[in-house]
């Protein structure tokens, strides 16, 4: 079987601007979808916000091993109803991978518990994404840096929780820095930011983004050991592994306040 | 000026359980109120459920620079529009000490963004929390351990994001380990998590407890460095700092797909 | 080609005291890599101290994908030129398992920076090694714990960098917790420390340690980016990526202090 | 008592090199001593390579809460017998702040375990450190960012390990970015490296960088927890605090290989 990736896209800019459609026509969800679908042992979806359940019922979200999050102009759209079902199957295990202004998600909010704002300019400036985690399989094949000659500028600071790894630093024309990949373990799941693309470039043809992207699907992929208790649901551990000795206090017969000296620690 | 602290508290077991009343007869945030009022530069307030707005309006979080929480039973009647307003005040600087059962609370889900579940048992035994993190101002006057006569017992997997410091594992009687202390960073403020406490068991007067919640509240109290921009906000930042070169790039005008060739990064 | 891991012994109980033989008949290493030889993809060799190079010379350590090492008598007799070959294959990518009492090898305390040192008692305890990341592979396969029956004991504190992920808590039947299991990236290098094993006890036929040390192969043994410069190098970028504007600074005749004034940041 | 700071320098600059000596004509130590000395409560020493024991004597370091290292052209001519010294009080919980080109110091590798290799480019070139770390204390005070007009270039990848927490990143008028403000927690003592200054520029005059450089002493200054054991001297705790049951276990007398079967874990 293969790794069951499916590329969620609000899909409101391509339908409502003309310039972004000449650069997505089928919209940006299609477009990384094609690519991805050039790896042979990925089997690739889509799923859009005005399908019904934003196209992720719990039968999607169960056969998916990889979830890719594009969303920009419609984050409120999206009900909270669903954002939950996301989320549990984070925690259960699987990956997320959030691109761009999906910071602003209600998804990507709910799993870092932050406000996830940042600074940003749109003046198609270039940027130089450099690689400070040699060492994560995300960052292979990218070489040194991943260039890009006109983007949107999001600068620091960008309110993430500190990342589990930070892979990617990004330099702006425009004098800002921005970490512009990083991952977080929610759960058993895996989450991955990755900061390229806009609607307005075509940032996704880019062949080092696709890189990183097809890197993080990979990676995202792994499910966590399932045999480990207290995701999600809380146990009631009876049955002790160890003999409990006998005791001087019961519940409700406790020599009262305080039992302890001031030198206890 | 002192340091500013509000205990919260549900207030409920003490007000419905004969028992619990006779460990914490003016109920838990009393109790941990009345040790922390101890320290001449601390001013210390209660906070309870029952109250309007669950004592926490928006001028006594204004004024209070750390928050610490204690919920069991009663974790679905905080309302939604006060979860969001301590987590608003959390990242714009309030600390916030989340107190044994209140894992689960509201609260501190939110500002996780996992289940926070863990496994249990309530069999009265010994625990000792080891400190791991010498290195940690919390640990401070802790000794090597802390030893608990009878606790309920907390187990892994505990289901949090990996912690930006680990402070304290226990040691548990019947055979279970636990993250203890840990410690997040959540935008500009600071969030501890410590195990230690339950109603039916006075461990709210343990010497040790008490140290580690008095310095938890001092290392909490840090406010951030307030002239960040762009925590709880997005900036739009239309100025660059750096001339941005001409471009070959007009919005709508830009040459179409792809513009990157196969050996492009 | 397949994955090609070197089991570095000192190899010195095994040959001294006849008890150790009986457990451990042709050494440590000989156990270690008699199991990793099922796994079809690998290709396992030993080495160890009496060897000409400790049996570590540049051919070995450049074939090597993986080292995995077993120390305990003998961490002084091991060569400092061994160690720096070693460590500088670390950061250029290979992986390096460093098992139990292996905590105060050389090349651990190197790779490290601390003191490594830890508590311990040898009274063939209980242990019981809890997951603590079930996201991380090392611990697929293991469930929700690892329990030894008969081990000798490692405590809190270990000196130890705060590990880049910790994946196994310890609880002893003596009263202690351990970190047992955790990761740190080195360079393009991972470096996994795995506490269990002893030269008296038959640790090394358990078959969840043995789980682990595979997992353990598997995870080391990813390589890194080497495109990525900087590591183990310092480079003269002499070429800036961009134009840098004139200056008024020329070395040898800048205006002299201060040039900033009191507001400046 | 004050805060007692030592400020090291390998002082070869400035005395072989006329330019060095209009910009700091007593050193860069007594340039950065004589801001430090207008905090109140900090008693601030100076120590030089020049100086027997390179003025680290046992009884200078003994009385050192936080050291200052500046070196650049004379890293080897640093004695091991020193560094063996300051990594030991380093570990027993001396501050350490490590400046600029201190990043090839040779007590800076053996703290950190890597190569500490980076990329640089001497072009004089503008640096702005934007903070990303808004909620820790070294960064107070500094703004969004500190803007340094002239600068030597220190670009990714730094060989470091993945840094407890990651307070600055660099932008580089030439394109490049760099981790430049960063700590580690190493046994009870804490490390700050911070990357602004070079001998041929007056950035120990730059009123952030003097910030930083005083924000770094105070949060370096922290003793640690020094109850808990083994930090550099392994303790064997053969009194164990739990009763440890009756074993069919005796050393040299256990039934032989192997115990266990394979579906035990």
């Amino acid at each position: 079987m293969g790794l069951r990736v499916t590329v969620w896209n609000e899909f409101v800019h391509e339908q409502t601007n003309d310039f972004v459609r000449t650069i997505y026509p089928d919209g940006i969800h299609e477009q990384i979808a094609s690519h991805l679908r050039s790896q042979s042992d990925f089997e690739v979806r889509t799923a859009t916000l005005e399908q019904s359940d934003h196209g992720l019922t719990p039968e999607v979200l169960e056969s998916t091993d990889v979830l890719m999050w594009w969303g920009h102009a419609a984050h409120e759209k999206v009900n909270n109803e669903i954002v939950d079902r996301v989320q549990e199957r984070v925690l259960a295990g699987m990956g997320l991978i959030v691109m761009h202004s999906s910071h602003y998600s209600k998804i990507f909010k709910r799993l870092m518990g932050t406000s996830c704002a940042l600074c940003w300019r749109e003046a198609a400036e270039r940027e130089r994404l450099w690689v400070v985690s040699p060492n994560h399989p995300i960052t292979q094949g990218c070489g040194r840096y991943i260039e890009i000659p006109h983007a949107e500028m999001y600068g620091e600071f960008f309110d993430i929780p500190d990342p589990d790894e930070l892979l990617f630093v990004s330099w702006f024309e425009g004098g800002e820095v921005f970490r512009s990949g990083a991952v977080w373990h929610r759960g058993r799941g895996r989450v991955f930011y990755f900061r390229p693309g806009h609607e307005t470039y075509p940032i996704f043809y880019h062949p080092g983004v696709l890189q990183v992207l097809t890197n993080g699907v990979r990676w995202c992929a792994y499910h966590g050991n399932d045999e480990v208790i207290g995701v999600g649901k809380a146990l009631n551990q009876k049955e002790p592994f160890e003999k409990i000795g006998p005791k001087d206090y019961v519940v409700g017969a406790l020599r009262h306040p305080p039992t302890f000296n001031p030198g206890d620690r």
